[in-house]
């Protein structure tokens, strides 16, 4: 059994009697019961997901996988593919929307190139967990091979155990990857079987002459690998890219230690749900932080049966509504771990 | 010409030319244009309100003010009245949902007596602004007399004035006072028209028969008060309590300053929509953080044409939801002013 395999047979269900337990230590906090609504019911998910009552606050990792697509050589992005290179070096240098937004939440940042087309420095601060110098575009063929596929997930199954083993009691799944959403809305139709007019959008922010080609590209794509695909890892390994492929492997790896997972948006509910059609108990672990302007995310959240928590018509990526989720995990578990009780305050409680 | 009048007379509205150059600003950062959503409009309004092209980080404080209702005593509060006391003694020994929220926050919290009962010990921590000894029931007489609610709206202009000599930039408006649903639902229909039953909630958890019960206190007292009113004083005055008074004398005195305010659930919104309709300006300095779960909240938003940020079905107020929202705004402007810009980072612009 591989790491993957070994990840996969090791996830439990998260427990139902702690829940219940947590809620009862809520009900007996200086506050009218259940008056902080999903907040309430975000403490009680977490402490099921860590098998604890009253969890201790959360050790945060922000995981930010990058690679570059060989689709982008289609014109199906408003960026150059370079920007992959360059988003990862302003990882580096601090200067990104997620550094802020990680330092906000206090969660460290990992940044991890799974396979950029020109590495970065050795001395740079991006983990080198690179798998290939980009996939090939899947408009003409397969765009890694299974084995890269299997490799990908290892490597996040593997990342999830090291942040476990080190006491991460939270990870944010982030990505960064140049065309990235056109591999992320083929994989949704792949997966959930959605019409593709619905779940291909502006990603960065092309024009409608663009857009128009990239549901071409997709669907054309479509035609090629599917409709029937041998599994998961075979649906990831003719359309995913290597940043998704492993963030699926991290979830799962997450899941596995009963590690909670927040998921951002589109790319990142993709990679979700690829973990979840590979193993299907992964999803218990999994938190939805925003819903993202990108069309095809409804159709993921919904193929997933997650909430998400909130709306600010995001659509950048990197794991930014995902950083933003984690300040509401914080607050869930500092109510648990901070408030007085009715006994130990004095107050007089309605019952109510 | 007092303090109040004066503060109504200082308000300016929020400068637009300095929110242009806000955006413009956020289009030279790292992202695609407009893709956090928004994140971005709230870092233009606030821009806007301070009148200052990069804000720094906010300077925050969030203002807690308490009084006990006199309708309290007709029976329709899951909570018997002396629980005001017990919560401010609660909030003083830091053991609250506030307090907790507040330190997450990285808000100044400040807990101010407009008018329980019984006053507190000297050498607490709770601030003695208080008008009366609780309001009288409405369904008598006036819950106050037209003095007391001026003298209220002074106070919290004097609040204001004070926070912002102090450098605060940022208030959020929390409240606590055992039967303030019943005031606030009230004061809704006196002040929109909107349908009682819609408007009146479960506050606190009441059952069936007591919301029938309030349903029928507040349509009598509204009977006998209204419905013609001199002006918004009067309203105040008639079915009020000295904390919603009080937030919207702070919410009018930190417009003045322009200062922007956080509103929080319901009750403070009232207090919004009372600042609002006595000084119309001040509206644009508000932000509405969450739609509460009570009824009443809806059409109060309405009235002040503010949508909220988030929906966590709170309904516990003391300003919970103002504080989760002020670590947004802290998100907001640390991407102002911490990101880089594209040329800075090296960062291909695809100027969509």
């Amino acid at each position: 059994m591989n790491a993957l395999e070994r990840a996969c047979a090791e996830i439990v269900p998260p427990d139902r009697a702690v829940a219940e337990q947590t809620q009862r230590l809520l009900d007996m906090k200086t506050k009218p019961r259940g008056s902080l609504g999903k907040l309430e019911q975000l403490a009680c998910r977490v402490a099921a997901m860590r098998g604890v009552v009253k969890p201790a606050l959360p050790n945060k990792a922000m995981v930010v996988m990058a690679g570059d697509h060989g689709v982008a050589n289609e014109g199906v992005s408003a960026f150059p593919q370079a920007v992959t290179r360059q988003m990862l070096l302003n990882f580096a240098g601090g200067g990104a929307a997620i550094n802020v937004l990680s330092r906000l939440a206090g969660a460290r940042l990992i940044v991890a190139d799974l396979g950029v087309i020109e590495p970065l420095a050795d001395d740079s601060c991006v983990r080198s967990l690179r798998v290939a110098a980009g996939t090939r575009s899947f408009l003409r063929e397969p765009a890694m091979t299974k084995e890269q596929a299997l490799q990908a997930l290892a490597i996040g199954v593997s990342l999830a155990t090291e942040l476990a083993d080190q006491g991460v009691d939270l990870v944010g799944l982030g990505e960064m990857g140049i065309a990235n959403t056109t591999s992320a809305s083929a994989l949704t139709v792949a997966f959930t079987g959605a019409p593709l007019e619905q779940v291909t959008g502006r990603g960065t922010g092309i024009d409608d002459a663009t857009l128009v080609h990239k549901r071409d590209v997709i669907a054309r794509s479509l035609t090629r690998h599917g409709p029937r695909f041998d599994d998961a890892v075979d649906v990831l390994a003719s359309l995913g890219g290597f940043e998704i492929v492993g963030l699926a492997g991290l979830a799962i790896g997450c899941a596995s230690r009963r590690v909670p997972v927040i998921v951002d948006g589109f790319i990142s509910s993709v990679a979700a749900l690829a973990a979840m059609r590979i193993a299907p108990l992964s999803k218990a672990y999994m938190l939805s932080s925003h819903r993202s302007v990108e069309g095809g995310h409804r159709h993921v959240l919904a193929a997933l049966d997650l909430e998400p928590m909130f709306d600010l018509d995001l659509r950048l990526g990197e794991g930014s509504g995902a950083a933003l989720a984690m300040q509401w995990v914080d607050a869930a578990l500092r109510i648990l771990n901070e408030m007085s009780t009715f006994e130990a305050a004095g107050v007089s409680d309605s019952g109510a």
